[in-house]
């Protein structure tokens, strides 16, 4: 196994298609998320055409990237709580239950933006994980995500549906 | 001006090139949202690359489409409010302070996906959105936007700053 510092590097292959986060899907974003300290840091630049007015970035990639950073968060605090470092045993692969974002002011299109991450909460089936969005210094703004460990069955109709 | 009933084709110009529902940003989504009676609906069909795991909608979208759903709604609920049609003037363009999206079961990849909109709450400056977004007939998610309208100096500096 290779022995990368990104978060994402380490899904199984049967879940690395992520839009958002998936090494393995060349349409997405390809976000890669890893530590810093405490923390989980990612970064991403915006295309020209991820606006929302002109010469603003587009709240629905900042909701993206802030939903798959906080997976990825919650995936590598799990690993760390076994005393795992990434890149020792597959990421474990969360889900979304909940995303909030509250966008504090505009965020230019064009510098790199700044997502980190830190876990407010942690059991053993669910992570909630607070994070921050900047560009070029400034926070413009602050997700929360409520992320679930994926069920080995995902998607397939509970018993009785 | 044409009569077209899509809350976004009577966006002003120097407004319309939003990546999740500017007619004028070719690379967008192109979102399109229309009255229902007293809700407001838009409907979406996800590329097959709009992955989250292989079958499933990748969540990022889904917080895309019910984020400018919100705010298209917003828009069209403030034109009503005073007794007017989308297209009857330009609509009036609200950005999103606060999103929030509850992921209620996965949601297929496949089906088109129906946004419904209804408001809560209305004042002069802001208004608060309901959302569901549905696939094939099943709820699979539910939103709620905080949209504010666009100051006229979007994203200038505050005075003092």
């Amino acid at each position: 196994m290779s022995r990368s510092d990104a978060l994402q590097d380490h899904y199984p292959e049967d879940v690395a298609h992520c839009y958002g986060c998936g090494p393995l899907n060349e349409h997405g974003l390809q976000l890669e998320t890893r530590w810093d300290g405490d923390e989980t840091i990612s970064r991403f630049t915006p295309e020209p055409y991820h606006t929302a007015m002109p010469g603003w970035v587009y709240g629905g990639l900042i909701a993206s990237l802030l939903d798959c950073h906080g997976t990825g968060t919650a995936s590598a605090a799990a690993l760390r709580r076994e005393g795992k470092e990434i890149g020792d045993e597959p990421s474990p692969r969360y889900v979304t239950a909940r995303l909030e974002v509250d966008y504090l002011r505009p965020t230019p299109l064009g510098p790199e933006l700044e997502i980190r991450g830190s876990v407010e909460e942690m059991t053993e089936r669910k992570v909630i994980v607070n994070e921050t969005l900047s560009a070029a210094g400034e926070m413009c703004a602050r997700g929360r995500v409520v992320a679930v460990r994926m069920p080995e069955r995902f998607g397939e109709p509970e018993p009785g549906r």
